[in-house]
């Protein structure tokens, strides 16, 4: 990039955090693809030549039926998507710790006004079992009736659903009439972990919509609502639309999703933050004090130490405590996470350790 | 950019069209700027240093209390600012031809809502009088109470407020207890064609929030909205979460704007879209059979010509029929516009228009 | 009524008002009706034998498919009917004068995010070629679907449809794949002057679902969405106790609903107060400096007159100024307006405009 | 009530349920205010005498600031109450079990796009601590801000708080900038209960707002909001237009709610359904077989019996199921319930058992 900027660079790049996988910034494969999709017309609101392509990529991992619908951000996408599912007087059963539920501000409600029945669950995993707790009242009009239910995939705890246990809830959401929402802002990790193609647990499961996320897995901005079954999800343009969700230069996002699916820079990049967050666990798992106490399946780490260890390490590498009663605390890895940032880190948890 | 892609470049550049602004891409400058606040990690949602500093460079425009909330695209920013503005029962007076009214898909009715209040007017713009059509009725719990007004600058038919009639329209609003949001989607044609800085005919006319738009003036994505009375536009970062406009890497978002803000940028491409209009006016006017039916004052020419001419052209440029009814069209200008594009389209309008 | 209670007769049943006819109390039918339902236990919320019955009331008026759903009050019935006919990116076309454009707060949009396309009307009445100003742009996201017209009957401003003319509306609407609400808060007194039966210009006339005035017609409370077309309006329970409207001892809504409709007490009250407005138009059409401005088809009596006529006049009898700019006030007729109240309402009205 | 009528009584005043007490009529007191009110001409909307005096008559029980606006029913009362607390990103924490959570159709998400944070409680009730458990994140734009408290008095199991219990919650939430509302739907009964006058465990204890129920306690229909906290809760006449809970002849529900308040009508209602759940409770504890299983502190009995026994009683007494899993019922008192339908009830209750 030659061109000048009155613009000043204001970061320092050599600072790396652990905090979300959303700190890091752009794959330079993506940066490319927007270069390449600029200058010159193109159709806004959707109707270039990018976004008619998109179809063909994502079709390539979903199937034929697929129909990709680019929006901004994860909260948009999900709402989108659920908003397709339900009537007005829908209810969506999700799990107490899903992000739809704690990270969105309440915008399912606030936006769209559905009410989520929610379920307490130690891994972050619904099942029919626990689905069951919400799933009734049908025909009730005092209850908000249960029409469909969310799942995350990879969890917001770090976990991962089989491709078996996503088709149980799939058929037994289908039995009682509700339909299935995967929230997948980190579906690529799911995948990479698994070592499936994404329509393994996506359409082959009977997943009926999903949100695709981008921006975590490298994209600038960018999640997608794909629907998987067009018979009953639909007339998303609208939704999408009247959601604020709709991208007037819709090219660039559609291109830096061409980027990260024509080819396996979705896969590179996941697996690399799988491998990251692997690395860090194998690292501090032998550091006495430390534990980690949720399995490690995708791009997350969630473990327990001291509470005044974790502030003083908060002070040189930016986390969250997950749980401030528990002082549970949360490490992702990024695409772009080194291995020589993850050697450092656990070297300077070891460090912050041993001064207890 | 040198980095490999796996997208691949499908458009054709020499293509031109004049159906909108934002069918152009992305300034070289800004695409620069977004390279430059990549590599490395910083915080999200806002709390990254290039958003941190575009406080300053939007006081430097719109006065020391102003605050610059970037959003994802103009109904986004519109919605978000209309619902600081107003109490659940708070209605807008808007003019009929109002992107908020016709262009949205009944998002600020549907997300947030809110009641629209219209008014016809002739040439986009509002008065004291026109907007005391709608405004009454205050304390009569049967009327969504009046408490907003909201204009467009330039509007959507191309023309221009002074900076005089938008006070007189923020002191009449003011005297009834309603406070004033101006939609500044094509805010940066309104200075250059009035030949005022931003401030002139925004804060020091009173003017209590605006939508600052960025797109259609050469960023990539990305609105903000901007609170120049603090006092009483309040809490805007919960109402962005919970309206899904928040970006997680809003970094990518906020250097455009320093970008465009810090130099002159935003004033180039501004001057040039509009002299690009003008001289597209100026080549039409005496074509024989076409006539400019509005002022040409921003980037806008709105003109009236035989149907079938137009759908000749149609063939060979892309723009829109604005009224259906009439015939009338509209053809746009782009910072990216050259004069040879303009040169180009006037030749082929006479000579669409020699086939009568 | 003879059981004692704490309550104390407060108003004077002597004074007389011509401001709505919702001023007026409950008919003596009415209240025996409510008495005759009492004592014992019922289930609640609609599953009571009065409701139950109440099918067979209503379908005798609107044909056999006719579903009748009693509600508190008619905005209720209004955004009940209407979210039922809509997706959530729906718009309604509606005349500038309706109840839900201007008498509702809002309503509409802030209950259940309809966007209104309205069309400004002489009349109060819609028409084909006036529906046609909104109704387009079908497949454009851009724009809030137009998929329902809402017309009212008798209107706003004292007017009819007739039977064809509503039959014009509904083929057309049809024809564009909208349906059609009926505000039917007079609708008693529509039928009454028209001296149709009620499904002539409703189910006959291919009206989908309309809201069944109760309140205004001798009711203590109570209005009915009445589902016309039940392959195409559904799910109206869910939308009803959503909306908070569904009462818990309905017995006493529906057994009221019994004694408006078994019989011809709806169809007496209506002729009543029509007859009454006829006989104050007629008797003030020849007061000089008094001018009826409207036809006077139903129980509505709008009329011009000098303004401190008018606001003297206020101190003696209530009612409205219609428009606070041209002086237009509107005289209401009730069910219990005697021929008495009338005649001295007259000859006020002739004292004053005397005193000018 | 001598009037004749069309309608047919359809119904077995012989007949009882200990389903809900709103399975019961209209006290006579009622029905004889109703007829007091009725005849001649008043302003509607709440404009007219009846509602004017009623603030005399709820500021005798809540004290001179309180603020009385009758609505039409509980999930009216609740859903406007709720709105009047909170911005748009509000959300209100509550019990598990709360009405507002589990029996309103999800109206609070979906007419006010509030979002519930509901904490499980054993016994419906919450403490300071349990709402901690919800009650964080302030400041935090990606949680809907926990700024309202919700509680039920006397509560959907039946259970009572003291007046200390919600002096304490106030005092934590408006700690904490929260402030409270009272879902007051059986609070008769608990004012009955604790024997303390209403003010006692509401005005005096801090509540901010309540939700006053009479439809429970012999009133045909009605609920009113009362604000205790003028300076904080606010605007609640646009709220319940807009909300569609604003009767025009509202004068029917103001004397009523003078009936039941301005002697002690609502005193000897609420004593009497409360004496006779105690009267089912006694007579059935000691039959084998039958537990009950929360404490009766109102006039709901919840009780542990074989489910093919319950199942039984069914088909002589209707009454529902709390907790299809458990087998759990519900038997409510109402106050037209009698000592022989009591003693009736439980004989029918011993006999079932005895078939076991």
């Amino acid at each position: 990039m030659t061109s000048r900027t009155d613009a000043v660079r204001r970061h320092d790049p050599a600072v790396r955090g652990f905090a979300s996988d959303n700190y890091a910034g752009v794959h330079p494969e993506i940066l490319a693809a927007i270069a390449l999709a600029n200058d010159g017309h193109q159709v806004a609101y959707g109707e270039d030549q990018y976004t008619e392509h998109l179809q063909t990529v994502f079709r390539k991992h979903f199937g034929d039926k697929a129909e990709a619908y680019p929006v901004f951000n994860g909260t948009g996408a999900n709402v989108v998507a659920l908003q397709a599912l339900l009537p007005r007087w829908g209810a969506v059963v999700a799990a107490e710790s899903a992000h739809i539920n704690v990270d969105e501000c309440g915008a399912p409600e606030k936006i769209a006004g559905l009410k989520l029945l929610t379920v307490p669950t130690p891994d972050g995993k619904l099942t029919p079992e626990l689905i069951d707790r919400q799933a009734w009242g049908w025909g009730d009009e005092h209850r908000a009736q249960p029409l469909a239910v969310s799942i995350t995939q990879s969890t917001e705890l770090g976990t991962l659903y089989t491709a078996e246990e996503i088709k149980a809830i799939c058929d037994h959401a289908h039995e009682h009439g509700m339909l299935v929402h995967l929230d997948g802002s980190r579906i690529a990790n799911a995948a990479a972990s698994l070592g499936l193609p994404l329509r393994a647990f996506t359409t082959d499961a009977g997943v009926d919509v999903l949100s695709f996320g981008g921006t975590k897995n490298g994209l600038l901005l960018g999640e997608a609502v794909v629907v998987l079954n067009p018979e009953r999800v639909r007339d998303l343009k609208y939704l999408r639309k009247m959601s604020m969700q709709l991208a007037s230069k819709m090219r660039f996002v559609s291109v830096q999703f061409e980027a990260l699916l024509a080819g396996d820079l979705w896969l590179r990049n996941a697996a690399h933050s799988n491998a990251m967050a692997k690395r860090l666990a194998d690292a501090v798992e032998n550091i006495d004090g430390v534990t980690i106490v949720r399995p490690v399946q995708a791009n997350a780490v969630f473990a327990l130490l001291p509470r005044e260890v974790s502030e003083r390490l908060q002070k040189r590498y930016r986390f969250y405590f997950w749980n401030e009663h528990t002082g549970e605390v949360r490490w992702m890895a990024a695409f772009d996470t080194t291995e020589a940032d993850i050697d450092a880190f656990a070297a300077a948890i070891a460090e912050e350790m041993g001064r207890v």
